[in-house]
């Protein structure tokens, strides 16, 4: 006889292939498909997630939950209820919220995005401050009906969505100490690089089929399985696709090779992560990916931590040399190549920042973001405001709103509670890599050898493998020893930018 | 207030999403797809596949079909009423098979098909013969159900799964003719080749980019939208894609440019059909390409009927020259060129037949496919059936299996119906010419200068904006003014080969 959580089971493997059609059809949009189909395949991934959508809410599946649950207890072994419980965490979700006001938002999200594709370029905030206020008062809503469902404060139950069992209380602590340390650890940092020899620049142009010959070199050192997955080129860097078809893309500027090198090498962090899933649950809520911050840790332990640390710097230079045919000068050392791969300078736009100034970013924008969900920041302030927190932060003048509040796609698209999660992942990512040179100390030296294997061998047992089955601060906690905090990204940046440390 | 057809209508266009999102999916599977997620995107097209047939036997369909059909009287236009009706017949066909029929045919189908690949490779037709035996008796179950719910013969059921409104007793005269005149049209063609000097070689390499190029130009040339599709590289050369995405594949050789040339002609015939449909009824049944037979006379009209005639060898021939920096020697002069084109060649495999002895090779699958289905043929007598069948019309002694009964997929798939289409399409596509040319002369002027509008123009009025909205048998009468016969394609042959006419 069939049981409920196996007639469960099935359900979410139909969701699941419904996901990776999704996730397939979405990066032929932005790779490869033909402008003219853009109306089209609207449709077509708006008809996939109304149908996701459909066979979640259906009410069986409510009956079929409760019924699983109550049989739970003996029945099932330590991963089907955790498999169970993400059922029930996705449905609850997807329940949560009723059908027109999914409806408004997808149709306000819509039309904001448009709008803020012309603001943003025209610096104009006026022009779209109806459309945010539009998307935030759907989104508060959506916050509300969240928190009613979840049991959780409004923005914790927006936190919810991207990175299950992440609350505000666990953020505040972390941010206030990076709120305090940072503004004098930049300038500290900076002053250390003011007093070092100039930095030589790297002459190009470097083919663009060399580049991506390298990209492809360094993600096969990285355990990248070419047979699941694929690299392309995209307007936007993402890592994307479906379980067992992991594309990730990158951008190619023939005068800088350091921009692509990265990008996949960070990418390349995402998708190990993804092919390092557990095959039993491939189709399962328990064997996906545990959300935002664990997503990003594993791009940033990758590019950030390892990829633009001394030690593997010394071992990829002549592999560069190699790639670009580049004369074996001082440019070319290790020396000079880690300059570029570690140079800091306070900017407007966030996504352009490097790892010392990013969290100052974000830390701007999670304390909007709070204020504008509860309503304390009336949106006519946003502007202002934003750029007292990046002048606070960073000592800037935002010259127009086109490099202030207007430059982040994610509120237009009524992304909120989305972006702390970027800082925790840099946490996150020091963290980790911390423990496991710790834990494992072949680590440091494979990498220094160009060799990734025991790195991945540790983020396998330690994260990749976990999936969903336990939440990001437990996994973290039992990878590490210790809750989340800011001080192993602290201690990094301090080895790395004031004692420059060999291995950092 | 919403009508049942306007409910139907909606129902419908999610029915067209989900057969776009198979339609990229399996491009991109064939195309793209890297091997190692095969199993997985197999269960993502089942689902979707899956979605699709439950979506469409829904009890409430049946409801809404009938509700509609009864108010349909005065309330719809002449194309609703012809959408009502295509509702009607996918319906019909859709809920006419029990489900564990479908299942039962579709695990039946991938079994076969694998002992088929390893069959074929070994000319082993004993091994393949259990498989066979099980897919030929789920289709006649599904023939069986098929003629009940659609009040037709057994093969006609099957026939009209491919090719709405065609008939046993249409195909029956035509290649009854056929069967009559092509072995003594065949050996009076080699006859006046032989007679003809001898023809000389096109020395290669000729480099895969400029043939991909030329491929582009002529794709241009003949009106393809390239915002709305593409070309791309594929092992078995097809067009798919989705509406308003219409990709066609090709594959190169280095050694001879026209196989893949004339692949992406004959592709773009198929696609500028795709392209042609008319746009307001772009998500509903009546505005899809009419069947298999209308399809292929589109792809046969570019590539055999238009593209291989000397009119156009002469205007492309110094295109050619251009294209792989060729002499200007009689080697690439259109004579020649003309010759390579039209060569015949009496041989064993279908697909690389020429169109004078192509028919030879349906004719032969159509007589013992009805025979299998209707019960007079035991399978055990099938490879010497097929032989004997090949020996009479084309003269030849099939050395094994491989290159007999075992060369093509359709039957290992249950595509029983279907053979017929390609040689209907070859009748087809020279009955659209020589009408096309006689009511509009413009054309054969325009294309002697490589000019394709004028008989686009013709195609587009009198094929492609019709899309589903009148039967094949119509649709052809309409714009030929007469059914379907024999008659334009062995004056063609006649005329190309025979009279060696300017023209032809």
């Amino acid at each position: 006889m069939t049981t409920a959580y196996q007639t469960l089971e099935r359900h979410f493997a139909r969701l699941s292939s419904l996901s990776d059609a999704l996730g397939i059809l979405s990066w032929d949009k932005e790779v490869i498909m033909p402008h003219g189909a853009a109306g089209r395949r609207a449709d077509t991934l708006a008809t996939l997630a109304g149908l996701r959508h459909e066979i979640l809410t259906a009410p069986a599946m409510a009956d079929l939950l409760a019924t699983a649950e109550a049989q739970a207890g003996t029945a099932l072994s330590a991963w089907q209820k955790a498999n169970l419980a993400e059922m029930r965490r996705n449905h609850t979700h997807a329940t949560a919220l009723p059908g027109d006001l999914v409806e408004a938002l997808t149709q306000a999200t819509t039309r904001s995005e448009m709008a803020w594709r012309e603001a943003r370029e025209n610096s104009d905030y006026a022009s779209f401050l109806p459309h945010l206020t539009e998307v935030l008062n759907l989104t508060r809503q959506t916050a509300a009906a969240k928190a009613q469902a979840l049991g959780l404060s409004h923005y914790d139950a927006l936190l919810d969505s991207f990175d299950p069992g992440t609350r505000q209380a666990h953020i505040d602590p972390i941010f206030t100490q990076l709120q305090k340390d940072l503004p004098g650890l930049i300038a500290t940092v900076l002053e250390k690089q003011a007093s070092l020899p100039a930095m030589q620049p790297l002459q190009g142009p470097f083919a663009i089929p060399q580049q991506e010959a390298l990209g492809r070199r360094l993600m096969q050192r990285l355990g990248f399985d070419m047979t699941r997955g694929r690299l392309d080129v995209s307007t936007h860097p993402f890592c994307g696709g479906a379980t067992y078809d992991v594309r990730l893309t990158t951008r190619y500027q023939e005068a800088d090779f350091i921009p692509a090198m990265m990008g996949v090498l960070h990418e390349t962090g995402h998708a190990m992560y993804e092919q390092g899933l557990p095959a039993d649950w491939v189709s399962q809520p328990v064997g996906q990916a545990g959300g935002m911050t664990l997503h990003e840790s594993q791009s940033l332990l990758i590019e950030m931590q390892v990829c633009r640390s001394r030690a593997f710097v010394e071992w990829v230079a002549p592999h560069l040399r190699e790639a670009f045919s580049a004369p074996n000068t001082t440019t070319w050392q290790p020396e000079n190549l880690h300059r570029h791969l570690t140079h800091v300078q306070p900017g407007f736009i966030r996504v352009d920042a490097d790892e010392v100034t990013y969290p100052a970013h974000i830390l701007v924008r999670y304390q909007l973001e709070k204020a504008m969900i509860s309503g304390d920041l009336p949106l006519a302030d946003l502007p202002a405001a934003f750029n007292d927190g990046i002048h606070t932060l960073l000592g800037l003048k935002v010259p127009n709103d086109q490099h202030g509040c207007l430059q982040d796609i994610h509120w237009p698209e009524g992304l909120f509670g989305y972006f702390p999660c970027y800082a925790l992942g840099a946490m996150a990512a020091a963290q980790f890599r911390a423990a496991a040179y710790k834990q494992a100390p072949d680590c440091a030296t494979a990498v220094a050898n160009g060799d990734f294997g025991p790195l991945m061998h540790w983020l396998r047992t330690n994260v990749h493998s976990r999936a969903s089955s336990a939440s990001m601060p437990q996994i973290l906690n039992d990878a590490t020893g210790s809750p989340l905090t800011a001080e192993a990204y602290l201690t990094h940046i301090r080895r790395r930018y004031l004692d420059r440390a060999p291995d950092a």
